[in-house]
Parts: C-alpha cells; sequence; structure tokens
C-alpha cells in the first residue's frame, strides 16, 4: 500500500475507529519522510510523503473496519521517582551532567534505558523502575560547547 | 603574625570569644597551605600550615580579648527557588547540562552568580533571588570525559 499523506489523527478523527491496524517506528522515524514499513498485520506499507514529520496517532490510512495508524515502538525506560525537591534536584542535576535526554512528566523524570545510568541512581538514592514507554514526545535535551 | 597550626574552632573553641578579627580568605583558598593576608583589622598575617586544608571558622590565634578567625568571603550568588518538583527538575538539569558548580540546600539550588546564567531561570520559569554568600562547603560538581 501506497501512502502519500496523513489523512488524520486519531485524537480528533471524524470517523469510526474500530480496528487499528498499528505501524511501529522507532522514535527517530518520526522524522523521516520516507518509509517502508509493515503493519503490525503484515501489511507493506510504503510511506512517501511531501515533507517530513510524522506524530504518533497519525492516520495514513481509513475505511469501515480497518484503520491503519503510526504509533512509536516500546522502547526499554527508566522511570525516575524522586520523593523530594531535593532528590529531584541531585538526579536531575547528574543527568543533566551527563546530557542524558530527560523526559520530565508530572513529579518523575523518564530516560532511555542505559545501564550506566544505574550508578547515579544509586549514589543519589533515588528510586527508579526499569519499564518499557513509548516516546512519543522529543527528548528535552539542549547540546553545549565547550 | 606568624601562624603555623590551626588551633581550634569557633563552633567547639573552649575558651571565651568576645571580639573576632576575621581573615576572609576566597573560597579556593581554603585548600591553601601557603597564605598571606590581613585581618580584617588590617593586621599582617602569615599562614604556613604543616598540611594544607583550612575550614571556615577556623581559629588562628586567642588571647583574651582578641581571637583571629577564618571565614570565607561575601560572594555574589543566586538562590534559586523552584516551587514544584517539576520545576525543579527542570532547572537542577539545565544547571547539570551548563556543569554549572551546585549546591542544593533545602529546598533551594545556590549558584555563584554569572549573568549568563539568567537565561536558564528565564526559559524554565524558576523564581530567583541575587544575593551574597558565603561558601563554606564544597560546590557539588562532578567532571564528565566526551
Ligand atoms: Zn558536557
Ligand atoms: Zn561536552
Amino acid at each position: 500500500m501506497h501512502i502519500k499523506q496523513v489523512i488524520g489523527h486519531l485524537e480528533s478523527f471524524k470517523h469510526e475507529v474500530t480496528m487499528i491496524e498499528w505501524v511501529e517506528l522507532d522514535w527517530e522515524e518520526l522524522n523521516k519522510r520516507i518509509l517502508r514499513k509493515k503493519t503490525d498485520k503484515g501489511r507493506e506499507i510504503a510511506i512517501v510523503l511531501d515533507e517530513q514529520g510524522l506524530t504518533s496517532g497519525d492516520i495514513l490510512f481509513h475505511e469501515p473496519g480497518c484503520t491503519i495508524a503510526i504509533r512509536t515502538k516500546l522502547e526499554p525506560a527508566y522511570v525516575i521517582q524522586p520523593k523530594s525537591m531535593h532528590d529531584m534536584g541531585k538526579v536531575a542535576f547528574e543527568l543533566g551532567n551527563r546530557h542524558t535526554p530527560c523526559i520530565l512528566e508530572n513529579n518523575e523524570i523518564i530516560v532511555r534505558y542505559d545501564k550506566t545510568l544505574e550508578v547515579i541512581f544509586h549514589e543519589t538514592g533515588v528510586p527508579y523502575v526499569q519499564t518499557e514507554k513509548r516516546f512519543n514526545q522529543p527528548f528535552k535535551y539542549k547540546g553545549h560547547h565547550h
């Protein structure tokens, strides 16, 4: 199936969506313009957009009973759960000092899995869980020059 | 006056301390072994210690009515006052990302004055005050390699 444009988004689509056939992308692939993928039902999809920029939830195809949409893959991640302002400050400083891309959500910090980060969690004594997440939003990250 | 050793500390000194004549040091000077300084009353002091390592509050000389002691200089500083865990995380991450030495005290972050940091405070929307502080403890800072 050839896709030339996004026809809507799951959160605002006007037609009834019953079954969703997913195209799962790596987080970085959201920025691509040309992609060749299989849906989770094995259907071949060739995406060629005029402009780059896919979003999780974008609908590529719809007919009654079948909607093909984009979502990001589950990726291994840590959810860091500081219990105080002080601990939040400590662990966020250390992650910044390592230039580790972070998502701050509610009172938690989400980072991609990276075994070497566990030293920081242990040194700061901040609780964390290892889990899997779909990363839909850009990581907060600013480069810097030395 | 020649000083060869520290004879006590203000917090634990057994003799009565009435007037204190201060030797004010830069924070980095606490790590020196040999120093030539003037007290706040203009008295010349030559410090030659066996080992490096002065602490704010160290007593260099005492006689009834006169105690000469060390303290660090007032330095311009910011006290950053995040009002939530989320804001603490944001600003601490940015300061870490800049490798800015920080002191986390209570629910505040103290950093040395540096005009360029104000961009971070404004972007994160975290309140701060500019003030003066004596820095007695080491800054929390870990270098890193790229
Ligand atoms: Zn760096
Ligand atoms: Zn760097």
